[in-house]
C-alpha cells in the first residue's frame, strides 16, 4: 500500500535506478569465488565494497566480522550493519527489527568457454544483466542495500523499522562462518523476522514466497588402489583401479530410476501435506515446457510416481558433480591412477538430518568397498532442510508489498536448493525467515551465462521498500 | 661371442659411457609429450635432436619424414636413417638388413606433484636416471643410436650389417603416422628383421625377449544431458546427470571380479599353448612380492582362475583412465554438468581385433544408454595384439648376444602393453620383430618417477652391438 514514507523512497529508487545498476556492475566485477583459495583477496574486497556502501548510505555500526578460527581456517568475513532508531510503532510498542541477509560470494564460473560474455565483465543484453553472481546473490543482495538507501535518502536518514544487515561470504561453500557467529552471538542479530532474497519467482511476474528448502550434504569419496600411477598395459588385469571402484560404489548408491539405495535413507522423509501438494498442482507448470526450455535434455529423469515439483522440492536426491583424478587432458594416457575422487552430494528434505544421513551414507559406502581399494569418505559441508510457516504478519506484509508491485497474489513454493543459514535463524534466533526472491527459473544459477532480469531488480527494490514500510503500518 | 668387429666397439662404448648418459639427459630435457598440442614444438625438437645425432655418428640419408595429412592433422615427424653398405656375408650373400625402431615421444608427466625430481630435469639417484621417457623410450632408443655410434667409430665408419633406423613421435598416441608410412612405403623400410627396445626384462639380470603383446582400443564415451550446467539444488531429481549415466554404463561393462560383460567380447580370445603356460609358471614370480613391491595395493584384482601373468599377458582388460567434466577443483560446486566424458581403454589379446571389439563395445554401450542422455562413443586409437615366433636365426643372434653380456639364458615372456608398430611390421613388411628390452618392472612407465637403471642402459648398448655383429657371424 502507499504510505507517507514509501512514496518518496519509491520515487528515489526509480530516479536512481540506472545508477543502482552501474554500482551493481562494479560489484559484479569482483571475482569473489569463495571456494577458490586463490580468490581470497577478491572475496575480502567484495566484503569491503559492501561495507563501504552501507556506510555511505547511512547505516550504522558497519563492520567486518572475521570468521577465521583454528577450526575454520581461511574463513571469509561477515559484513554487519544496523539502524536501530526507528520510531515506536503505533500504540507505543517499540518498532520491530528486520534482519536482512544476503551473500557476496559467488560460485566458480567454469566452464568458462560456455559464457557468451566473460563472467566477471557484467554485460546487459535484452533487459538482462549477465555475470557470475548477477542473481545469486550479489544482485538480490544489492536490492536490499538500495531499498535501504532509498528509504534513508528520502526520509532524512530514518527507516520505518529497525534493521540489521548481515551479509556473508561463504554461502556457496557451506556458510560455516556465519553459522558459528549465529550460534555464538545470537544477541547481536536479535530481530523479529529475517528477510532473505536468494530464491526465485515461480514464473515471470508471479510474486513468490519460498516456504521450504532442501538441505544437503556435500561429500567426497577418495579411493586409493596402487601406491603410484601404473601403466594399464603392464598392470591392467592385476592392479585395482580407483575409478572402477568408484563406479561400482556409485552404481550401488542409486538405481536407474533415481531411487537412492542407501539403507535407511528414506526413513525420515516426510510427505508434504495434502493441501501443499494440491497447491503445487495448481501452479502454472508444464513438464514438457520445463524439459525443453530449462533443462534441454531429451527426457527428464527421477523417481517414478512423483511430479517434477515433488522430485525437486520434497524428495531427496543424490548427484555426482565431478570425478577428479587420472588423466583428463585431450588424447590418450593409459594410466591406472593411484587415486581418484568422486564429489557427491545429497539433497535432503524434512525430517532428514545431515548428520544421520551422512552416517548412513558413509557406512554403506564403506561396506561396499571393492577389493584392493582403501576409501576415505569425507563430509565437505552440510545444511538442514527446512519448512517455514506462512501464518505470521510478516508474510502478510510481504505478500501485500508484492501485490502492490506486481498486481498479483503471491504463490507459496519450496526450493530445491539449500540456504543453510535459514535453518540457523530458525534454530538459534527463533525467528521466521521470509524467502522473497526475484530470480527467474532460467537465470542459470551456478551455470554459465548467469543473469538477472533487470526489471526484477527494480521491482525487488520497490517490493522491499514497501515490505519494510508495511511492517510498521500493519 | 667375441668377434674382430665387436671388441673395439664394446671398448668404445665402455670408455664413452658417461658421455652417452649426459647426451641422453639433454635429450630427456625436451618435453616431447605427443598427446599435448601445446608441446608440438618440443616434439619436433626431439625429432631434430635425434636426426642431428644420427648424422653426426655417420648414418646416411638422415631425414625427417612428415606425417601430417588431411586425415591426420598435427602429425609428428618420423626420423629416418640408413647405412646400407655392409660387406657381403660369408658365401657372397648380401648382408642382412636390420630395421631399428624406437620412439622419441613421451607420456604426459602428470600428476606432477608425485615426482621426487622434476620429470624433465633428468636426475641420477642410486644408479638410476629419473625422468619422463628415461626408459620409455628415449633411453632405450638412445642405446640403439649409441650401439651404432660405437660400431661406426671403432671400425672406420662401417657396420657389420645393413641398418635402417625409423623412429617415431606418436607411439604414445597410437602411432597413426608411422602406420600409414609403413603401409604406403614398405620398400623404404625393407629389412630382414626389426629390433625394438621398448619392453622390459622379466627380472633384474634376466635377459628377456618379449614374444607377445596385447593390443588395445582407447575410447571416449561422452555423455550429454541438459543443455547447460544446472544447479543440483534446483534441478536435482529431474535433470539427467551425465556422470551418473557414465557410472551406470561403466558398471555394466565389467563385473566386480574383473570379467568384462560386453556380449561377444571373449569370443575370439585364444588360450596360450600348454607349453607357454608351463614356461610362465617356471618364471621367478611371486604374486605377493609383486603386490607389495610393484603395485602396493592391499590386494590384487582381476579375473579369478587366472594367474597374474595370464591376467596381464593373455587376458583382455578394461580400464577407466579419467572422467573429465563437472567440477574437479578443491571444495564444493553443486553442479549437474551438461556433459561428462569417460576415457576407457581395453587391452586386447590374440585373436581379438580392434575393429571388431570396438564395434561390440560401441553397440553395447549405446544399448544401455540411460534415459535423458545422448552418447557419443569415440575410438581414439587402436593397436593389434600380436604373438611372434621364437624360431629364427635373429632370435638366436639376440639370445647369444645377451648370454655374452648377462651370462644367462634368455626367458621368453609376453607384454601386457601395446606397441602397435609391431603388428604393422608383421603385416606390411612381412618380417619378424625382436622385442629386446632393458627396462625393469619397477621403472614406473607412464607414472611419476619413471627411471632407467643405468647399468641396463650400458648392458643394452653392449647387447645391441653384439646382436648386430652376431647376425653376420651366424
Amino acid at each position: 500500500m502507499e504510505t507517507a514514507s514509501n512514496i518518496p523512497a519509491i520515487k528515489f529508487a526509480k530516479s536512481n535506478g540506472s545508477r543502482f545498476v552501474e554500482e551493481l556492475k562494479t560489484f559484479l566485477r569482483i571475482p569473489s569465488i569463495s571456494t577458490s583459495p586463490e580468490h581470497a583477496v577478491d572475496v575480502r574486497s567484495a566484503a569491503e565494497f559492501v561495507a563501504t556502501e552501507l556506510r555511505r548510505i547511512g547505516m550504522q555500526n558497519v563492520r567486518l566480522i572475521e570468521t577465521t578460527t583454528a577450526a575454520h581456517p581461511g574463513g571469509h568475513p561477515l559484513v554487519y550493519a544496523d539502524h536501530l532508531c526507528a520510531a515506536p510503532a503505533a500504540g507505543g510498542k517499540s518498532a520491530p527489527t528486520v534482519l536482512l541477509y544476503g551473500h557476496y560470494d559467488v560460485q566458480p564460473p567454469d566452464p568458462l568457454d560456455e559464457w557468451k560474455s566473460p563472467p566477471f565483465e557484467p554485460t546487459e543484453r535484452d533487459g538482462n544483466l549477465y555475470a557470475r553472481g548477477a542473481v545469486d546473490d550479489k544482485g538480490q543482495m544489492w536490492m536490499h542495500v538500495k531499498a535501504l538507501e532509498s528509504l534513508l535518502a528520502s526520509n532524512e536518514g530514518k527507516l520505518p523499522v529497525n534493521v540489521r544487515v548481515i551479509i556473508e561470504g561463504e554461502e556457496e561453500v557451506g556458510g560455516e562462518g556465519i553459522a558459528a557467529f549465529v550460534r555464538q552471538h545470537p544477541d547481536q542479530l536479535a530481530a523479529d523476522v529475517a528477510l532473505v532474497s536468494d530464491t526465485e519467482m515461480f514464473a515471470p511476474d508471479l510474486p513468490t514466497l519460498c516456504v521450504g528448502l532442501r538441505g544437503m550434504i556435500y561429500t567426497e569419496i577418495e579411493a586409493r588402489g596402487a601406491r603410484t600411477d601404473l601403466h594399464s598395459g603392464m598392470y591392467g588385469g592385476a592392479a585395482p583401479n580407483p575409478f572402477m571402484a568408484l563406479v561400482e560404489i556409485i552404481a550401488k548408491l542409486k538405481d536407474d530410476t533415481g531411487k537412492i539405495l542407501i539403507p535407511g535413507f528414506y526413513e525420515k522423509v516426510a510427505t508434504p501435506s495434502a493441501e501443499e501438494l494440491k497447491a503445487w498442482k495448481s501452479l502454472p507448470f508444464n513438464e514438457e515446457e520445463y524439459r525443453e526450455a530449462e533443462v534441454g535434455s531429451t527426457q527428464l529423469t527421477g523417481e517414478p510416481g512423483f511430479s517434477v515439483l515433488e522430485r525437486t522440492w520434497s524428495r531427496p536426491t543424490l548427484e555426482v558433480h565431478g570425478m577428479p583424478g587420472g588423466f583428463i587432458g585431450a588424447g590418450a594416457k593409459t594410466v591406472i591412477p593411484a587415486r581418484a575422487i568422486a564429489k557427491i552430494s545429497m539433497r535432503l528434505v524434512p525430517d532428514q538430518t545431515p548428520a544421520e544421513t551422512f552416517a548412513l551414507y558413509k557406512s554403506f559406502v564403506e561396506s561396499i568397498c571393492p577389493a584392493g581399494i582403501t576409501l576415505e569418505v569425507r563430509l565437505i559441508h552440510a545444511g538442514d532442510p527446512i519448512v517455514v510457516s506462512t501464518d505470521n504478519p510478516y508474510v502478510h506484509a510481504a505478500t501485500s508489498a508484492m501485490h502492490d508491485v506486481f498486481g498479483k497474489d503471491t504463490v507459496y513454493v519450496r526450493g530445491g536448493g539449500s540456504i543453510p543459514i535459514v535453518g540457523d535463524f530458525i534454530r538459534e534466533l527463533k525467528i521466521p525467515t521470509l524467502l522473497m526472491g526475484f530470480g527467474l527459473p532460467d537465470d542459470n544459477l551456478h551455470a554459465p551465462n548467469e543473469k538477472f532480469h533487470l526489471a526484477n531488480f527494480h521491482r525487488g527494490i520497490e517490493s522491499i521498500i514497501r515490505f519494510l514500510s508495511n511492517i510498521t503500518a500493519s
